[in-house]
């Protein structure tokens, strides 16, 4: 059988059938209409509780690009005009609330079905996983037990959701097949970043497959093959060892400095949300945390974190990490991340609103305290400090004064810290990159943050689905303004790191190379094949590169003349090597 | 009697007092709730619309950030919490509508009048001016009638709202006195940008002032004479004779050419967003359009104007500029500009969302109308296009690319046209302004639009009312910025312009000056005060002043320093003056 490979590798194992069964809707005469609006919005909020716990499940686990998946889905079920279509429906024809919401819920999955454009079609996915997750609620169905699935075991399915793939344990899944999906919809990219090999478009998969048959799946090649015979297993349980050789091949890279041919170090460090990331990050051999988000430790709770809870948290990172350095990002909480207790106003335009430091300037107390817990969690680590969103030189004095200000208190009080903490801050707004010459005068260290900085820098949200063709890393404007922050940085004598998505891109990481750059900080996965490509490069042949890259025009230009010269996928290993002078 | 000045100038006149009678709000218990909430929804619904009138008249005529007042009137209208919390009110209780709005109403404002800072309790007159439009409608009451108003009236009123403000008709009123309001309140802030004197905070007003006495009120002191003796009439009728003969001085400037002392002349030119504006712009001696803000034929319609509509437009406005340049910006809906038949989706972040050039590539046959109106409105005057929002140097091929086929359908369809019509396109995003030595070479001249571009390279949403100490046309960051796109511009053979609020700053004309802008763009009635500084400037001293500004560190600093060398208010004339070798 063959149908379309959307997440590459070999998966070999025994089948395991996730059939789901429809969903009875029946349309139902009620009388009590209230009763089915209230019906209707608890089960839109149990969607919305589930979908929240669902995006910081896929925030820690996986990534923030995929935890915006749920995000979106949340915003859904925040949308008025679907609301209130439902509501008019049960009120106006007076029925149950499944009913109402069945019906105006499949006239939107038919349009987004009836659309030409891939990307857009495949989001009526995104509709139905969210539609069934409301319907589920109300018919009190339970979610599928992912946890009767066998190690090794290839999942079968008509259809799977984006929130199934992303509640996979990963070690336990070999491969994924299904009969509908598309590239682009969000349960292949999730499966891409999980690394299960996924095939998709191969009708009636369910009747052609039994549970516990054998079966092989190339998620390249897209071929499936069922019950192979000894030829077929041979070649591609050879196929499926080369590509592990790659891993151990990885994986040898632990202990290794993270050094050009040319001898040029750069520190690789890992980005990590709570303490339970950081073993990971040591697994992946880390040099050290480029960004410890703190606000994870705020969100998914009732109320704020008091010192000492939070004083836990830092300094168990603090004592797992050992002498290597931890940079703890204070609160960003606003935007699009949001925690029900600080009661932040619906803001018009959240990304460029009230968040980070400059709410923790607007509640000093907040942002005293968790000041306080990181000083006293200092004394069982090598921690750095690093504020988020500045935009001013005001708001990096007036940080530090709070700063200073949090140590005398300590000193008075008698409870002792580390007195010589490097402090930092993110460049992620574009007037920070323009006067990073200042503001590199008055701290110690740097941290580009890319993924805002491409969204200020290029004026796109980059959740807004409309605007994907916009929202590029390769974009010239921000080659050029990470090589100034570099250089003045440098020119200041500080360091600078970066930790936003582009510093784990195997097609970047030669260009920051070239400029320089003296730290990455990136998901623990990437860390040992980001290490193996720096070590088989020249930083001086990469200058060159880099300094290419900014004359050119467009992302485009920019992102061909990499994708030539460098790595995709898994390519990169003898793309490196073909490459660089050995 | 002395209140507070909140609005400068002197007015002499008769008194006219605006009494608003109490709205008699009774408690009524309904049987019918459903009939209430549907009352309620459609007097928000009236509401909404009348703020979408006021905002695109005052957006017409005062100014956009005056006009963004009653956009955010309109999304107090559509804010879930408070909606659902007065129809709960209403089911619970079984209340008639306005009194669950009233009373819900009244717990916001008693909240915001408690708060201690001055601008945020300010709002609650906000508030009120929303819930009286609401609660009018509610029970069938007429708004005042404005039109009754003599010639050179005092208004008297115990308060004033920001929409009565924004309804007055500038050249009737001579001066308003108010018990009630506030330096920040937006009532203030729309007579200073109308040149209202104003006066607040005089207890008891309406008791203290009849109808048709002689009141003298001066808006910088505050103070207010009832029936003046002949000695104050005459003090002040002087100290008001002197204020008009500087706008005397600044009618002289008509006919001048824009110069400076050195002899570097520039262009001074004025923002419309209607054939309408034409006049002031003519009365003013602008001499061209440098925005022509093409939206507004789209708004305040029910459906997309056709091509021929669109044409007479563009010849309206050609015709009655004859020679001078017309710089038309092409269609820049979406962000916070919405029109209902284009059916853009809800954004969450509408300020970096799909809008501008970006909905136009999206939507080619709305662009292509739009450009083959103006190139069939071209022979009748001096046309220039200009695209809005280019983020790459794709988007401009691409908008360049449907210009190039709309001419070579007119030329096949045997329509004559302008052939040398000069594209240019706006600098207001961050990446565009960092590859404009790029984007020169392929347009004829760019136009600074520093509103966004402020927004964009601070991440600050300039219509949040927290983050307003954030948001600042001093930052440094701004003027590197604009230094750079200026300086590309010139290297590339091209002429830059500003269309943005700046342009029309008289603390930071010099600067720009001094970098070397070739066009001022700004709303009419700056334009013969900003060619008075010109004039009074030498370029190569503002050459030095600006360079120095460019390594400040703070918007502050910047602003002090511009504040002390040159001109605050009226104040601009003397300073000029002083500070020039004559």
């Amino acid at each position: 059988m063959k149908g379309l490979g959307v997440s590459q590798g070999i998966g070999i194992g025994k089948a395991f059938i996730i059939e789901k069964k429809p969903m009875d809707i029946n349309k139902v005469y009620v009388d009590d209409i209230q009763n089915e609006i209230n019906r209707l919005r608890n089960a839109m909020e149990d969607g919305k509780n589930q979908l929240n716990e669902l995006y910081l499940k896929t925030l820690n686990d996986i990534g923030e690009k995929e935890a915006q998946i749920f995000k979106s889905h949340e915003m859904m079920l925040e949308d008025d005009t679907f609301i209130s279509e439902v509501e008019n429906k049960i009120k106006s024809e007076a029925v149950n609330a499944e009913y109402a919401f069945n019906e105006v819920s499949n006239y939107y999955i038919r349009l987004f079905e009836n659309i030409e454009d891939d990307y857009l079609r495949e989001r009526s996915e995104d509709i139905k996983d969210v539609m069934s997750r409301v319907l589920k609620s109300l018919l009190g169905i339970k979610d599928t037990d992912y946890s009767k699935i066998h190690n090794n075991a290839i999942i079968v399915a008509k259809d799977l959701t984006p929130s199934d793939t992303a509640q996979f344990e990963k070690g336990k899944i070999e491969a994924m097949i299904t009969e509908i999906g598309g590239k682009t919809s969000h349960a292949a990219i999730i499966a891409r970043i999980m690394g299960i090999p996924t095939v998709i478009g191969i009708d009636n998969i369910i009747d052609k497959i039994k549970d516990d048959d054998i079966v092989i799946c190339d998620g390249k090649t897209g071929k499936v093959i069922v019950n192979p015979n000894e030829k077929q297993l041979f070649y591609y349980q050879q196929k499926k060892d080369k590509l592990e050789k790659l891993n151990i091949e990885l994986k040898k890279q632990i202990g290794l400095p993270s050094i050009t041919k040319d001898n040029f170090e750069v520190s690789l460090a890992a980005n990590i949300g709570t303490p339970h990331d950081v073993d990971s990050v040591l697994e992946n051999d880390a040099e050290g945390i480029g960004l410890f988000r703190s606000e994870f430790i705020f969100m998914n709770r009732s109320c704020q974190p008091t010192e000492d809870e939070q004083f836990e948290e830092y300094k168990e990172v603090l004592q797992k990490m050992g002498d290597k350095p931890v940079i703890i990002r204070t609160l960003d909480i606003g935007g699009d991340k949001n925690v029900p207790y600080f009661d932040i106003p619906k803001e018009m335009n959240p990304f460029l609103g009230y968040r980070a430091i400059r709410l923790c300037l607007g509640n000093v107390e907040v942002f005293r305290t968790q000041l306080r817990a990181i000083l006293r969690a200092s004394v069982y680590g090598n921690v750095k400090i690093m504020f988020p969103m500045i935009s001013t030189m005001k708001e990096l004095r007036d940080a530090k004064k709070i700063f200073e200000k949090s140590k005398e208190d300590l000193r008075n009080e008698g409870i002792s810290f580390k007195d010589d903490i490097e402090i930092g801050i993110m460049i992620e707004i574009p007037s920070a990159a323009i006067i990073s010459d200042l503001l590199a005068k008055e701290v110690d260290f740097f941290s580009i943050g890319t993924n805002d900085l491409i969204q200020y820098t290029l004026a796109v949200d980059r959740m807004n689905s409309k605007l994907s063709h916009l929202y590029s890393q390769y974009h010239p404007a921000l080659l050029r303004l990470i090589k100034g922050i570099i250089d003045n940085a440098h020119n200041a004598g500080i360091w600078v790191g970066m930790c936003g998505e582009a510093a784990g891109d195997p097609k970047l990481i030669p260009i920051f190379l070239g400029m320089g750059l003296d730290e990455f900080s990136m998901n623990s996965p990437s860390i040992l094949s980001s290490r193996y490509i720096i070590r088989n490069l020249y930083k001086n042949e990469m200058e060159q590169i880099a300094n290419k890259t900014l004359n050119m025009e467009t992302a485009v230009e920019v992102e061909d003349y990499l994708s030539c010269l460098f790595a995709e996928d898994n390519d990169y290993l003898k793309r490196c090597n073909v490459r660089s002078k050995n």
